[in-house]
C-alpha cells in the first residue's frame, strides 16, 4: 500500500485562472491529475511544457485526466503580474485551470513549489485517480514515455474500494 | 469476450532481418505489439514512422512491448530489394525485427498487407496482449495518444486466464 | 534613385537595454539593419522571431550586420514592464540591443511601430547600409529568404558616395 | 583573382534524372550553382540535404541559382539502382536535375565525388557565376547561413567581363 506521504500536497493558490471557484485536489480525485509547473518568462517553460499541455488537454477525456497548472514565480518577482498571466493565458489560448502559486513572505520560493519541493520550472507532476504522486520530473519530458505514464494510471482504479476488490481478486 | 475475427492475421514473411529466425504472432503472446508498415521510398515513412518506431523501442521494456517492422512493398517493385533493406536498417540503426512482406503474384499488394488491409504506408498496428488488434492507423500518429494506448495496451492482463479472474472480481 | 519617404523612420523609445546609450538610424548607417518587432506575450514573436534574430545576431559579422529589437506595446499594455522586459531579455540570453517602443496618449499602438505602420507582431524590417527600408515583413519569415535577402544587401555599397562610383562604372 | 584550379571540376555521370540531355558546368555558367551531393539512403541526406535542396530550389529564382543534384553511391553499392533512383525522385517530388555519379571501377568512390574529394554525404558546393567554387560543407549546414552565401554570390558579376568594369570602377 502506498504510504500516506506520498500523497499529493495541498495546493495554496493566491490566484485562479479559468476556474470559477477555487480548486483542491479532492475536486480532482477520480481522475488522473497532470499537474504542469511553468513561469512565462522561463524559455523551456514556453517552448516545451505549455505545448505540451495543450497536447494532454486535447488528447484526453476530461472524465479521466484533470489538466492543472502552477505558476510558480520563484525568481523575477516584479515582472510577474495577474495582468501579465490574463495576458499569457489569452494568448496561448490555454482552457484549463491555472493557479498563481501563494507568495511565500519568508522565501522567493511560493508556497506550493516548496511544498512539493520542485527543483524549477518546468515540472511536470502526474497524480493518480487516488491522490498519489506517481511521478515528478523536471525539465522537458517526451511526449511518448508521457502519454504511457498518463495512459497507464488511467487504466487504474478510481477508488480504494475499486483497489481493494481489484486486488483480492 | 472480443470476437475471433480481430484476432491479428499472422504475417507471411519472404525475409526476416533483426532476428534469426522467423517471428510469428503467437511469440509475441502476453506482450503487446507495435506492428509498423513503411517503405524506404516513402516520404512520411522515412520522416514520422520510423523515428517513432525507434522511440518506441528505446522508451518501453522488451518484456512488454514488442516492436516489428513490415517493410510493405506495393509500389516500386523493382526498386526494393534485400540490399536496400540491409542497408537501410544498418544506416538508420533500427535493432528490432523487420520483415519484408511476401508478394503476392496475383497483385501489387504483398501478402500481409492485403491481410491486414492497410491503405498504404506508413500503417501502425498496436495488438495486445491477447493477440487481437487494438488500433490500426494510416498516416502520422502522435506520440502522446500513441504513448497513452501502448501504457494503457501494457496494464491488460496477459492471458485469458487472467482477464478471466479479473472480470470475474 | 530611392525616394526619400522610403528612409526608414526614426525609432522614438522609452527604454534601451542592452546599449549604454540610446541608438539612433544614423548610427548604424553603413550596416545593414535587422529591425525585429516582437512581444514577450505573443507566441509567434516568442516561437520564430526571436529565436530567428538570435540566430541572425550569431550568423552575421556586427560590422555588417546590426539586429534591433523593439517591443511595441500594442496590447496587454497593463502586463507590460520594465521589469518584464528585464526578465525576459535575460532568461532568452538576448545580446543584442532592444528599445521599448516610446507609448502613444493618443492611441494603444506605441510611436516606433505607428510610425513604421506594423501590422502587428512579429514584424521583421531589413535596412540598407544607406538606410533605406527594404524589405517589410509581418509574421514568420523563413531563414533561407531572410539570409538570402540579409546576404545580398551585405554586398551593396557601404555610402553614397561609393554607390556613386559603382554606378558610373 | 581567383586562381584556376577552384574552379568547379566537371562532372562525370553514370545517368541524368529531370533533364532530357546531360548537364555540364559551362552550361549553368552564368547562374549560381548549388551542387547537393546526397544517398537515398544516408539518413542526415534525406532529413536535412533533400529538405534544404528543395527550399533553396522554391526560393532562388532559375535565372540566378541552378539547383543540382548528385547522388554519390560510395557505400551500399548492391543497393542503388536506376529504379530506386526514380523511385525517390518521384516520391520526394523533386524537380530539379540529379545525376548518378559514375561508378569508379577501381574504388568505391564514384568519380565525381572523387574530383570534388567530398568527404562522404551530405556535401553543399557553392559555385559562383564564373563557376569557381566558394564554398565546400559536408554535413548539416543551416539555412539562414546558406540564404547568406547563396543571396550574396547572385548579387556578383555573371561574366569576367562584368567583372572587369566593376574591379576598375
Amino acid at each position: 500500500m502506498t504510504s500516506p506521504q506520498l500523497y499529493a500536497p495541498e495546493w495554496q493558490v493566491q490566484t485562479w485562472f479559468n476556474s470559477d471557484r477555487p480548486l483542491t485536489l479532492s475536486s480532482l480525485r477520480g481522475r488522473v491529475g497532470v499537474f504542469v509547473a511553468f513561469q512565462v518568462l522561463c524559455p523551456k517553460s514556453i517552448a516545451v511544457a505549455i505545448p505540451q499541455a495543450l497536447r494532454v488537454f486535447d488528447t484526453f477525456e476530461p472524465k479521466d485526466v484533470a489538466v492543472v497548472g502552477l505558476h510558480a514565480t520563484f525568481e523575477h518577482h516584479a515582472a510577474i503580474s495577474i495582468p501579465v498571466l490574463k495576458a499569457f493565458i489569452h494568448e496561448y489560448r490555454l482552457k484549463f485551470p491555472i493557479a498563481l502559486d501563494q507568495p511565500n513572505s519568508a522565501s522567493p520560493i511560493p508556497v506550493t513549489m516548496d511544498r512539493y519541493q520542485m527543483r524549477g520550472t518546468p515540472s511536470l507532476v502526474l497524480i493518480d485517480r487516488l491522490g498519489v504522486i506517481r511521478k515528478h520530473s523536471f525539465g522537458a519530458v517526451d511526449d511518448l514515455r508521457t502519454g504511457a505514464e498518463i495512459g497507464a494510471l488511467i487504466q487504474e482504479p478510481a477508488s480504494v474500494a475499486a483497489l481493494d476488490r481489484s486486488s483480492a481478486a
